[in-house]
């Protein structure tokens, strides 16, 4: 398939670097100020070099990239909240030329569901997203799979920062503070660490999980979502924890109805209690109990993998 | 969907038993002394109430079930080596006919698996086998997904009575005999077991993974698995293994070429070590490290979950 890739940070790059190796073209791809256009196929490292060393992958006006042709727009342009701009903009572009839309950008699916839903309805164009939650972890192809009306509750740990922070501060023992500017050095924690440290990151891959389970019975929004993050855990209440078998983890859980995200005990040894910055998604399933898929749940290479994947999906 | 279900064991008859709520229709069934058939779809209770009180689905030969009208067929007779006879010849009967297989049956794609796909290649109907790995888990559809050829290694806990009886005997300090017994008093273990703790059953469910990632290069069947059960650990030796924070459990690899099923060492708290009938999946992928997937690996709903999953990617 052909690729329009709008977005070229670290998984818009990553998608033009492996869209080869999974037999797909780039044609067209995008940053916030221009775009390189080449009905052939684009000479893919070049473009990634001349992004390297200019900051710009062509000479065109990004809108470009979408007046393109294409049969698949990947939308990796920063999640944002509220109307989800520009990156709804780009959807519904494609979408009203008939063309399919694989995102990465959880924006239009955490805060516009139905509206992107309503778009795709009227369009010949599917619009999938497996790399909002949960990067390489095939969470929505599982729910999709499995039956989303047969699920019952899915919770788990979604933002790979925040788990690695409390998991360094329960095995040093080390505070918050310390163990954030550690993960910030080590390039797991971002310079404004707040989205993840805050559980605003866990919450969105929440809200799209409760979209998808609901099937269109009730739309969720980020102001749905209960959400606590980890800023306040002082060491000591890490220490009691093991002192009975247990520790603190950032959960989030879309069940009866509800969105949480906030620290909770786990027993030591629960699946919801993995080292690092490693994500799990438990299902709760109606004939076959509990499911759990876990790996990877962020980078660039990771992320394009669910992204490919969906391309995969609409061939 | 309409399916033809070929074998009422309990695999088949949760088939039926869910179908409805998947939106299909049971148009024939079969058991191996008898058939029943409706084109306007059975009446599926009472094909089964009557499998109960009389021990077979219908009054017609077994073979009306192959020669009604269908979309589907739904393979669920018992594992066969060798030949896979006679759920082969189903199959083969199926996509002769251009109908879609769903098998739930692991014989025909462990053991002749290069015959059902050129079978396949020249029907317009799919082949389809999630449910003969890893029962609910998403094993085969992770795959597919991800991209064989971009997985490099496979291995797993896939079958649930070996690892119950190891786990038993790792928790308990018990010898083999005894945990045998009580997992056949549980339902866990069969009166004959040795499918299960000879290492059979999981090793059959890795030959079908390594066709599947062979992608046609190669063919394997059972014979080309190294295979070694559990029937002779010492509970010594468990005991041993937990002095150094580590346990025993049979574990399925396929890599480097080769599929091995055997007792192996890992940490107590490896992923590899999950308590009871649990299974797990771990997948070596190209650009997003370890997908782990895990969950029910056996029984009817579990597995036939798997097999309306399928189904339901057929349309």
């Amino acid at each position: 398939m052909d690729l329009t890739i709008v977005g070229s940070g670290v998984v818009g790059r990553s998608v033009a670097d492996l869209a080869s190796d999974y037999g797909h073209r780039v044609t067209a791809m995008a940053d916030s100020s221009s775009a390189a256009v080449d009905p052939d196929g684009l000479d893919v490292a070049a473009v990634l070099d001349r992004k390297e060393a200019e900051g710009a992958v062509g000479t065109a006006d990004p809108e470009a990239a979408l007046e393109a042709d294409y049969d698949v727009l990947v939308e990796a342009t920063p999640t944002t909240l509220g109307d989800a701009q520009p990156g709804f903009g780009h959807v519904k572009a494609a979408l009203e030329r008939d063309r399919h839309v694989v995102l990465a950008n959880k924006g239009p699916v955490a805060e516009r569901y139905a509206d992107v839903m309503a778009l795709a309805a009227e369009s010949d164009g599917e619009v999938r997203f497996e790399a909002t939650v949960g990067g390489a972890i095939p969470v929505l192809s599982t729910i999709e799979d499995y039956g989303p009306g047969k699920i019952s509750a899915a919770r788990g740990i979604l933002n790979g920062t925040a788990n690695f922070i409390l998991s360094r501060m329960a095995a040093e023992g080390l505070g918050y503070e310390h163990v954030l500017a550690e993960a910030q050095d080590l390039g797991v924690a971002e310079a404004d660490p707040s989205f993840d440290v805050e559980g605003t990151d866990a919450a969105l891959k929440c809200v799209i999980v409760a979209n998808v389970l609901s099937q269109g019975a009730r739309e969720y929004t980020l102001d749905d979502a209960i959400v606590e993050g980890i800023e306040d855990i002082p060491p000591s209440a890490l220490e009691l924890a093991q002192e009975d078998g247990r520790t603190i983890r950032l959960i989030g859980e879309v069940s009866g109805g509800e969105v949480r995200v906030g620290p909770r005990l786990v027993p030591r040894d629960s699946d919801l209690a993995p080292d690092g910055t490693r994500n799990i998604v438990q299902l709760e399933t109606e004939n076959a109990g509990r499911l759990n898929v876990s790996g990877r749940g962020a980078g660039g290479p990771e992320t394009a993998t669910a992204v490919l994947a969906d391309v995969g999906r609409l061939e």
